[in-house]
């Protein structure tokens, strides 16, 4: 599922709800390394940066070895990331930084960033961050709006936010369902 | 595609050949620690294990990092390789042990083995071996046929081969090749 919205500048993010075997969908697929989101920063920078898959086979060839990784189709904002790319498994859709009524709050959520752009640019844009216990009370990485990064003077972020996947729903739930932010 | 041959005694090996999008027409896709078919046996020895994917993003954990993955759609020989699976990417195709008059000599070939089972057991079996030059004048990985080893006495192999892989071919080509063993 493509989002028109979002390549331009990075403020649109596209939430995608991932379908039993939609790693299917695409004649495309993109292989990420993961970090966990209660791990430190230090994690996501460490994570692999060259993850692009080449050769007949489209073997993954990353310039490190990693212990996490994740499969997803061909998303256009996925595809496009073939250096720089992170994934961070969070447990639940509390981190995100709107309203998420629709979610189940125990569902996990995967966040797609590019590390490549780590300066905090757009004030509608999202960014990955370390959150040392603001508010939440938790320590971890973190999803935050850039208006609200500007705000405490944050300039730099561990990647712009590009896709928010949402896991597979229950039986035929074949609807792809696009949130918008609030 | 799926070959109910397989499974019963690791004796009869499919061979596919990969088509553009493949790893799209599974719902299962699988993800295999991929090494270089000129390393020595100690690489298919030290790549990671554990390689399922679990949880509701797939994510695959491996119990180390590795660099080098590949994904395929989830044939059945490779779905259910959740741990000891390797894949050996090979340069071209006079690896295997058998005549493949049709293939491209120069097409690479992926060759998927089960570390998990390493005991030649089978006669007509194939096996992931380290071959030190014999004939072929090349050290390297090799395929060798159970009936071969035997005859020199080699109890142990790398792995039995489960799979092997044709890249995929030029346009239209969508016939699905299953190559017979000679």
């Amino acid at each position: 599922e493509e989002d028109k919205d979002v390549a331009a500048d990075g403020v649109k993010v596209p939430v995608v709800r991932m379908q039993v075997g939609e790693v299917a969908e695409s004649s495309i697929v993109a292989v990420l390394p993961v970090c966990r989101a209660e791990e430190r920063e230090v994690e996501v920078e460490e994570a692999p940066w060259e993850c692009g898959g080449g050769g007949d086979f489209g073997i993954v060839e990353a310039e490190k070895g990693w212990s996490r990784w994740v499969v997803l189709p061909g998303w256009e904002p996925v595809a496009g990331l073939r250096r720089g790319g992170v994934a961070v498994a969070f447990k639940n859709a509390t981190v995100l930084p709107w309203r998420a009524k629709k979610y189940n709050r125990d569902e996990h959520i995967l966040v797609v960033a590019d590390r490549g752009r780590k300066e905090v640019v757009a004030d509608e844009g999202f960014y990955l961050v370390f959150g040392g216990g603001n508010g939440s009370g938790q320590e971890g990485l973190k999803v935050e709006r850039g208006s609200g990064l500007k705000e405490i003077g944050v300039k730099e972020s561990l990647g712009t936010v590009v896709l928010v996947v949402r896991p597979p729903g229950e039986e035929n739930d074949t609807q792809l369902i696009d949130d918008d932010w609030e």
